[in-house]
């Protein structure tokens, strides 16, 4: 168990790995006194994406910080520029993609801060999300 | 009662005036299908704040986006730079101020989307937060 912090900033920050970028986990409950809030910030370079996918158990707001954002929720498309978000209930599918040729930041605010179940189910291998960026 | 969203921008969000500045509320229940998260893109100009006061039922996330912002949480100060953030468990006391000849601009990230009680209970006038700053 790491340390809990009040005020965080990358040092302070869970590091993850993705695609040769850094995301940073900056409220958890690993590292602050969270218990309805996690804050996730992520990075797709060009070309990557989080297909789709649910979080059955967690409410989930996508911010963008930087760069542009292909966000799908269940069949609904948008380009989401900084400042803009997307609102995704417990359980609906959604996916997040870069088709620009820099990195896109955002934020990935989640709650409650734990889930008893998985964080998250990957449906990207059926139909219809399978198909559904191809058309 | 406004329309709800999945998708939201400036144009979609509640907008609130303060101090000669306007803060967007982009996820809330009036205009998207939140339960677990509110958030409210909030500027203070130079030397404005909000004064110390606690949430009793919402847990919050202050993360900066521009500017500097002088972040208390108790009797605790830190100034927080863009990328930076804090964690104020419900019911903790805090305050935010901006000490800079610029604005500062901020996401309070609160949770849940509703409070059965007042959203905010102002504890400025008490002491030992009202002689706090001055020390």
């Amino acid at each position: 168990m790491s340390q809990k912090h009040v005020f965080i900033s990358a040092a302070q920050a869970m590091t993850e790995e993705f695609k040769g970028r850094t995301n940073h986990w900056l409220c958890r409950p690993e590292i602050a006194n969270c218990k309805d809030l996690q804050i996730c910030r992520a990075t797709l370079p060009p070309g990557e994406g989080h297909d789709f996918h649910t979080h059955p158990e967690l409410e989930e707001v996508l911010y963008v910080l930087e760069g542009q954002l292909e966000q799908w929720v269940e069949k609904e498309k948008k380009i989401l520029n900084p400042g803009e978000l997307a609102v995704i209930p417990a359980g609906v599918v959604h996916a997040s993609f870069n088709p620009t040729d820099k990195d896109v930041m955002f934020l990935a605010i989640l709650s409650p801060a734990a889930a008893k179940g998985p964080f998250a189910v990957d449906v990207s291998g059926e139909e219809p999300w399978k198909s559904l960026r191809k058309k």
